[in-house]
């Protein structure tokens, strides 16, 4: 089978390698019907990150079982299945406490003898922990790209906005304009905030902020953003910032942003970010909560508005590629020409 | 009248001081029927914050109304209230969106010109935001000293609870057995949570915790306290761990203690504790939330199970004096002796 190999930065490669095979028992092999193109793909891409070459690479898709391990109870061959963006056990403590990301068995798509995902065929380990079964009676081709968002950035978005305890009349910002920061909006819009402020200042980003729920767009930065949005919660703030970027600018526009008491979210992985003081938190009450988003856990909350057409972030794909034009989408992106590349095997 | 006067460490006396009398129309003047010394007024009084010598001193009384000017609304004379442990305005932004302790025109009982509160009588500015009636017909003596505590130590308990999040079915350990952990552990209890572990190596103070509605006492510290509170929740950690001290050794103890995803409510002022990393709030999902609680906020919330008897903390004054004898109640608690002393005027 044909499968994505990173030989290094900006060295993206398909090759042909052997097909995947089960291992163990509890493995499952999935036909690949879509994957995509992570922001998370691109530091080692762009060498911000190391990360061993050659590897497989790619951990957010869907597909249908081709194959089972004599263990696995919960998805037989033929299923239609969508997977969280890291393999997990589903049954360790930390899962069944709703932190899935914290899994005690937790691996990573590509990293050791595992496969990525952009290629033609996946061997899943623990298959009942890392598979979630999409009816297909339920999910006409026209779902698919509003369902694969349920592996990495929609949930990451709901986490951001779970985290900041967005809910029913909550006033909220979301910093951050990729396809985290929009999936952020659309889960904000779905857990019944009722202003949605969107930092842009990108005109099609904006565009498609509005389209998933948010009610305002604020198209300045860092202090003049902030000012922005004192005025426009009544000299207050946010009761929930959502950081979905990791930068010291942005957290210092979430810190600005929220009022007193209020709640930050995040899901940007920090870099170069300071540490907070615990007076600061005190002087402020204002809370901070985030991570890396339990995708496993979500999936199956999330699924049922995706599958009703409620919650439908297929717009931050703005480009499709085939499997073996991957590299055209790995640049489209590293060059921000794109928000996030769907790739059809 | 006779009020207390902090003029040094370790030097406090009730002294003859002119009657208070209404400055401003949105003021009060309240008899002080019930005060009481708070574990902060020993910062001070232990040379350990810098405080103005000679000033006057106290933030928590109940009393009733002697006059008012002519903008108060909400009271009037002859009314039996409760005093948050700050004044404020209850009609800004802060105040309005429940977030009474960031109000902008909060002040200070004994700063500046403003009376403390352990004295016979006070002057109360900004009234109808610092003074909340308590029906006469529905608070008979004997529920005095179950209401002092709404004017701090219960909200900051119950603040510490609201910061973690704490609810229906939720695991809880609470680090901290002053009159605020204790606290803490009889909020959590009302909310709903299914086990309360107190760490406690005081058995007087262990019992009341039991009485408040804990359901495990930990007599252990720090590490081993950690590894007790992981065993006893099936190897995961508590939802919801309390920090009430402001140690580094707390903070540790919460950060081990709570969770993967869990929450931290803090409420002790923190002296020494190290920065937070934001790196290590993402690995772990660990939500960090907490401050100066809202009392002016959470008195209304809580005064009514307070008035039906579903809420009495009054077991935190474990001793009672006079005015006269104030600095005797100061020394109790400064030798560790007593958990909180009651005054009586």
């Amino acid at each position: 089978m044909k499968a994505t190999i990173f030989y290094g930065p900006r060295d993206i490669r398909v090759k042909e390698v052997p097909d995947p095979k089960i291992q163990n028992p509890d493995e499952a092999i999935v036909k690949v019907t879509y994957s995509c193109i992570c922001g998370s793909d691109l530091w080692p891409y762009r060498g911000l990150v190391k990360r061993d070459a050659p590897s497989r690479i790619g951990h957010e898709f869907m597909g249908v079982v081709e194959e089972v391990g004599p263990a696995v109870k919960n998805v037989r061959a033929g299923d239609l299945v969508v997977a969280p963006f890291t393999p997990v056990d589903g049954t360790c403590p930390e899962c069944l406490a709703g932190m899935s990301s914290a899994c005690r068995n937790r691996e990573s798509w590509g990293a050791g003898d595992l496969d990525g995902c952009q290629g033609e065929k996946i061997r899943v380990p623990m298959a009942d922990g890392s598979l979630f079964k999409i009816p297909k009676d339920k999910a006409p081709e026209s779902l698919m790209t509003a369902l694969l968002p349920l592996s990495d950035v929609l949930c990451t978005g709901h986490h951001a906005a779970v985290s900041a305890g967005v809910g029913l009349g909550k006033t909220v910002a979301v910093v951050g304009d990729g396809a985290v920061g929009l999936c952020a909006v659309a889960a904000s819009h779905r857990l019944g905030a009722k202003q949605i402020i969107l930092i842009s200042t990108h005109e099609d980003r904006a565009k498609i902020g509005k389209q998933f729920g948010a009610t305002d767009i604020v198209e300045k930065r860092e202090e003049e953003a902030v000012a922005a949005i004192k005025k426009m919660t009544g000299d207050l703030g946010v009761d929930c910032a959502l950081e979905c970027v990791g930068l010291p600018a942005s957290w210092k526009t979430v810190f600005g942003a929220v009022r007193a008491g209020g709640n930050i979210g995040f899901v940007g992985v920090p870099v170069g970010v300071p540490d907070i003081a615990v007076r600061k938190l005190l002087d402020s009450n204002v809370g901070v909560k985030g991570g890396i988003a339990p995708a496993a856990t979500y999936i199956p909350q999330l699924m049922p508005d995706v599958l009703a057409g409620k919650l439908d972030v297929s717009a931050v794909f703005t480009k499709t590629v085939a499997l073996k034009d991957i590299a055209e989408g790995y640049r489209a992106m590293d060059e921000r020409k794109e928000i996030k590349v769907l790739v059809k095997p």
